[in-house]
């Protein structure tokens, strides 16, 4: 059957506020205390981690994570009330959106759609 | 207010059957009447935009986009009675899902995230 992938992003002016990328990272921090050892579980760099976690905390009224002053790439790192907020809420959205996906066009799709593609041609 | 994208991609194996670009490709082939103008339309090149058709006909059971024969890159190409029908149910899903996105989650993420986000800092 058809796999479906929906990618829900929240824009804030030009930036992504919340995206599927940018809650992996919120869980990650949640669960590992600093925002160095979430980009590894990630497979990210440290950099990347950073500047997507300086990205949400720009666009958010509140800023989501909180860094220990002073602490830079070895400082532990939570998330706020905001943050664990924001997860909760991206996460139970891209549910609710994933169950409204059903319905007779998504069976038109599925059902014209192969198990598996043909073999593309040399 | 937070701007929202949705991003909807139905897998075939593990190739993208139809999302998008794919979605965008079609409306633009049904225009111009061949892949070459469709891609140029949309900024693509003739060998990107031959490709992700080439995809598409290889995950639908009945071919989306016909081309002619022998035409190669001058040829003309139109949809398929299966090709209006997969763009028409994508769309329909893609309004389908856009519309399932209101509610107190959507309310909670649009009310946390400024305007515009804060400057970034040197």
């Amino acid at each position: 059957m058809a796999r479906l992938k929906l990618k829900l992003q929240l824009y804030c002016g030009d930036e992504i506020a919340m995206g599927p990328g940018k809650a992996d990272l919120l869980e990650a921090i949640a669960c590992e205390g600093s925002i160095s050892a979430a980009g590894r579980a990630l497979g990210m760099s440290y950099r990347r981690a950073w500047l997507l976690v300086d990205t949400m905390n720009r666009c958010f009224a509140a800023p989501l994570v909180a860094t220990q002053p002073g602490g830079g790439k070895n400082g532990g790192a939570r998330l706020t009330a905001a943050g664990d907020a924001a997860l909760a809420a991206y996460r139970a959205l891209s549910d609710q959106v994933q169950d409204g996906v059903a319905g007779p066009d998504f069976a038109a799709l599925e059902a014209a759609i192969r198990p598996q593609p043909l073999p593309a041609q040399a």
